[in-house]
């Protein structure tokens, strides 16, 4: 998918949400532990009832590892799924990876061509040659980690270098590299303060924004310096809305926190035309 | 496996070899091609050939996820061959992982519960509360980025700060962290006048250094610098043994590499006592 088909969809759906499926077997509805693969189980509700709220869905890889083979079966048969299903949905593998070049070439196989995401995140620890090699897939795009919403994210992203800090270095740079037009960033809803600086360096780029919601990330906040007139935001929630229920209706409880959020964006999507 | 196990191993072995496991479809020889599960064929012969040479074994996760569902079946089925035949070897997931606190967990259960590896390699760029998650696992190490043999890997890590540069402040800032004890750093030998930079900082931690070989590392040089009075090297070389040959003999030409590098290593080690 490239951008201006995600675009479309934000206009057509008044909504830059992505919803991350961050499953873990100890926080879903009991009743779906009998099923055969409940993580896929859980998966297919959720996104069957909030397909029409979200323009993305992100499913945090480290989640289905965590559960071995079965782990990546589930994947796989989410991401097919939702490919098959809704195929106008932006698909991010949430993964954070980043290798010397010939090894992120791999990373890259593994979440382009064998699951078919459209994105992957991608850690910039190791600079150039770690990140072009997933930057030359065709019509794929990377997500780069600039500023980030955890606790310690400033512990290194935050260090004072000649000419800023670590994070806007990062962005930077990346404008140099080779494709980074397939460039998107992440950039951290818990501290809105800092979009405005983002703002300056990436005018134009989409920005992945974790952290509205359980992480105590504001929406208006971030919209307000974030916002372009794309809307240049994907706003990212997970915990908040997949464990918004823990019953048989868990899925309905998900879709009423979704369409919260939808109902906000579309305001501000308004606003801003 | 503890950190006196593995010193004892280099004692008795008079070897600080780590071998990777890198394993593409596309280098190894043909005739393994016709195998049910060729990447796991492939790692046998080598482990079976080599394993009195080395201290460690190094699967490149990448290479295992660019197949899929087999690849993670292949690379269950090696780690599950070294644990049971080998419980003396030192194993190493090299996933380069790293992520918000609740999900870092997830990755440490997938590789040192799932798995059952003794460490993982992880990338600082999140800070603190990404990397505390695994260093929480009892009897396993977390094997972190400083300074990467890569073309880009000074990008960032050779940034510039008040105090010296990023990798710097990551080993300074990592030693204060809880369960510190269990670190390990990466740290390239394309670049072995750092590594005296890095002695100063972390005098007895062990260092995994990739980079020898087919990237161009030199031994004496890194061992000149690196070396502790515990050996405090792990050195890696991936393509330059597991490559070595592409016939029906390819494990007997691993093995010549391999012992060619741990001759080296046992007059080094010879020397150092």
């Amino acid at each position: 998918m490239n951008k201006s088909a995600l675009i479309a969809q934000i206009k057509q759906k008044k909504s830059f949400l992505c919803i991350g499926l961050d499953v873990d077997l100890a926080k879903i509805p009991t009743h779906l532990l009998e099923k055969k693969d409940p993580v896929f189980e859980f998966n297919k509700q959720i996104i069957d009832a909030t397909h029409h709220l979200a323009v993305a869905y992100k499913p945090n890889i480290a989640f289905y590892e965590a559960y071995g083979i079965k782990g990546w079966k589930a994947l796989k048969k989410t991401i097919n799924y939702i490919n098959k299903n809704h195929p106008e949905i932006f698909t991010i593998a949430d993964a954070k990876r980043g290798d010397i070049g010939n090894t992120s070439t791999m990373y890259a196989k593994a979440f382009f061509e064998d699951l078919n995401f459209d994105s992957v995140t991608v850690a910039p620890y190791m600079g150039r040659d770690s990140v072009e090699p997933f930057l030359a897939f065709k019509n794929k795009i990377t997500i780069l980690l600039a500023l980030t919403s955890n606790k310690g994210g400033l512990d290194f992203q935050g260090l004072k270098t000649k000419t800023g800090e670590v994070y806007k270095e990062v962005l930077k740079t990346a404008l140099t590299w080779k494709n980074a037009q397939n460039l998107m960033f992440v950039a951290g809803a818990t501290k809105p303060e800092y979009f405005s600086e983002i703002r300056k360096i990436v005018p134009n780029h989409f920005l992945l924004v974790p952290g509205v919601g359980a992480q105590g990330g504001n929406l208006q906040e971030v919209c307000k310096y974030g916002l372009t007139k794309d809307c240049g935001l994907l706003i990212n929630s997970s915990r908040s809305i997949i464990y918004a229920g823990d019953d048989a209706n868990f899925a309905k409880a998900a879709q009423k926190e979704a369409f919260k959020l939808q109902q906000e964006m579309k305001v501000i999507l308004d606003e801003n035309n």
